[in-house]
């Protein structure tokens, strides 16, 4: 039995749905769904959900960074909170749900609770962060960042492309600086932080399911790489003088499609940009410049992965006469969902669709800050073909509704089950 | 016994190096050798190297689409003659050898034929074109095909990139668009043609030799070829369920580079530009687009060579749910070079350095366009390390000795055993 009907679920939904199409006209470009960080429309995206938290029957503040915030208190006042939220910043030509629609399913499971006038032994707070992008200033997670205390003091000189400082921009629309420290919670205050999010992938649709539980977020290593052999004249050059980077490049390449999953299902490795120099028709490339994208579930895989692949790409540089280059610029250690808290999630997920999936992240969300204080769990639901960041970014109305009934339950499930001072159920 | 001396040809080595000096520094940039055909240069050129022609006892005219022409008459004034010849224009930053190393000893085999006072059964003829590159105005070959006869009509209102045309360039220097069938040479009055050039490979280096010999310029043809697969997130889409469009142009690429010299050793396949869209770090490309240049000396190898690459490139896609298109938009077939001209060239070329090496040349050639008409013999000298089309580009005064040594000895023995209307020794 779930905690809300059918057609409440349908219901709350529809005006998921709506409340996103209404946060969608939010945007500095009329065409292109934009919305960055301390922007007017980053301010008036607050200001309406705000509206929408307080007819769920919240007490509604901003936070010191620009987060909006929401308590529906608990029986006894002052208790922890579950908190429940994700992000209301976009990329550049975004997509309408991505961050948004984990904002307005929370705001439904509090109206849900409210309707029924009841009250959990933890209250549920909901926060819309002000940035997870980072499409502004090319730094990410400043909203839940904010929440954890965890700000670099550097931050708040990071320019934007117009050379706005994050302190200036803060300024501009009436936040502090100085006061960035306000926004840290007391790692007492907060129970636990649940999240739900469109995939971004195409695991669900491949599966038939609307919803499906993350075991963690995958962590990522980004590195620049290079080859280096010899151009020359595409005519006069035989195959066996050849010192072909392009060629070397692509029996790397060819080696990390068959080794990634060679490690591991769940890895994943990625030649998104390459650049074969000097570029021209008939001339031998000499220098190729490529990037490599690895993620996974699993630091210490991903670790041994990208191990392997640099080995074999010196190794094929060896015996071409070539010589390769490899630069880390990146690098997030992978974020474990609770354990606990999947099972309270897969348990409500298998009661709404009858059978519940376990996933890893690809993407980065809120939860990996929140992470570092708090046990986190995260709900994915399907979007078409697993596009996002793009306008095409879509969801049914149907799966919301069955997501608004699976975190709906989740959450009462969390929060009616928690033991006073004592761990999760 | 050679027909120079060695200290005579290393004087006539000398000259043609400080004639190449000198040439190179007649250039529409200081600092960047670049002398396009019909510029202000390119006359300039022709004056220079029609008195050094005149100095070696030839008559001089400049023909009607702007190549500059020299004949040392033969015995019998009137008879038909062994053409010798290369270009003098270049392409951009050019080297100083490319084509010019072939008319300077040119001149230097007449140089010696007049100071030893014989004449020989065939004139010998030396031409000097004025556009093989097609640097200019885009369409390559324009003065051997002068000497041809074979202008398309359509070549006379081309333009350069500043949209003055071949016709406009002609009147600009002298010349007029109405005359150039007048440029055209009767097929009876030349007997073959003979030219030198730098190898522009590497494999006269390889192999320790200053002079080889041609057995064919080789046929090429180029693609732009397209992958076309499904763009995604880097991370949320698992390796199964990718259609990346760059690890099927990578299989492929290994594949070209196997097949090649699987076909044969003479042939060679390059991908020598290569674009992955959208083109970021974190997504799985799209869309690629490669270019491939497959050449040979033999049109048939060819055809096949490229027949199934395309076959594999299909399968490829088909396999990975991609597509693949490719479209072939330049062609041009093989020159056989003579055999009777080449045998007397490897005699020749044997004779000074021990041993001769045959080779197919990768790079086109005047030779190319005169082959329509006349018989056509090539000899290549080694340069650094084959580089080309590039001021790094560079010969030793002591393999341009032995190469001249070489091409006075194939001269004289052609033009002093050919038989009046009869076939090449």
């Amino acid at each position: 039995m779930s905690l809300l009907s059918l057609a409440d679920a349908q219901q709350a939904a529809a005006r998921v749905m709506a409340r996103c199409d209404r946060l969608a006209e939010i945007s500095e470009t009329p065409d292109a769904l934009t919305r960055v960080y301390l922007s007017p429309e980053h301010l008036q995206a607050n200001q309406l959900v705000g509206e929408w938290m307080e007819a769920a029957g919240m007490r509604v503040w901003q936070d010191s960074v620009g987060n909006i915030c929401g308590r529906y208190e608990a029986l006894e006042p002052g208790a922890p909170a579950l908190l429940l939220g994700s992000h209301l910043d976009t990329v550049r030509n975004a997509g309408r749900y991505d961050g948004m629609l984990g904002v307005l399913t929370a705001i439904e499971t509090v109206q849900a609770l409210q309707q029924q006038q009841r009250r959990l032994p933890l209250a549920i707070e909901i926060v819309g962060f002000g940035d997870e992008e980072g499409t502004r200033f090319g730094i990410t997670l400043l909203g839940s960042r904010g929440l954890t205390g965890s700000w670099p003091e550097s931050w708040v000189s990071h320019p934007d492309g117009n050379s706005i400082t994050v302190a200036q921009a803060m300024d501009d629309v009436g936040l502090n600086a100085h006061e960035i420290g306000l926004a840290a919670r007391e790692v007492k205050d907060i129970a636990a932080y649940l999240e739900l999010h469109i995939e971004q992938g195409p695991c669900l649709e491949q599966e038939g399911l609307a919803l499906g539980v993350v075991t963690a977020i995958n962590g990522a290593r980004r590195l620049n790489c290079c080859f280096v052999g010899e151009a020359g004249h595409a005519g006069t050059v035989p195959m066996s003088h050849r010192k072909d980077a392009l060629a070397a490049a692509a029996e790397w390449m060819v080696f990390i499609e068959q080794a990634a999953p060679q490690h591991s299902p769940q890895l994943v490795a990625t030649v998104g940009t390459l650049q074969a120099l000097p570029g021209a028709v008939n001339v031998i490339p000499g220098e190729v410049k490529l990037s490599l994208d690895v993620r996974g579930p699993d630091d210490r895989a991903l670790a041994e992965l990208l191990s392997a692949l640099l080995t074999q790409a010196e190794a094929i540089a060896l015996r071409r006469g070539l010589s390769f280059s490899a630069e880390e610029y990146y690098q997030i250690p992978a974020t474990r969902c609770d354990e606990k808290l999947q099972a309270v999630l897969s348990q409500a997920v298998a009661q709404v669709q009858g059978r519940s999936l376990s996933l890893p992240s690809g993407a980065g969300h809120d939860a990996i800050a929140i992470a570092e204080r708090w046990p986190v769990g995260m709900l994915f639901v399907r979007c078409d073909r697993g596009i996002s960041h793009h306008p095409a970014e879509s969801v049914q109305a149907a799966d919301v509704a069955t997501a608004v009934r699976a975190y709906a339950q989740a959450v009462n499930d969390v929060a009616t089950s928690w033991p006073s001072g004592g761990s999760l159920p």
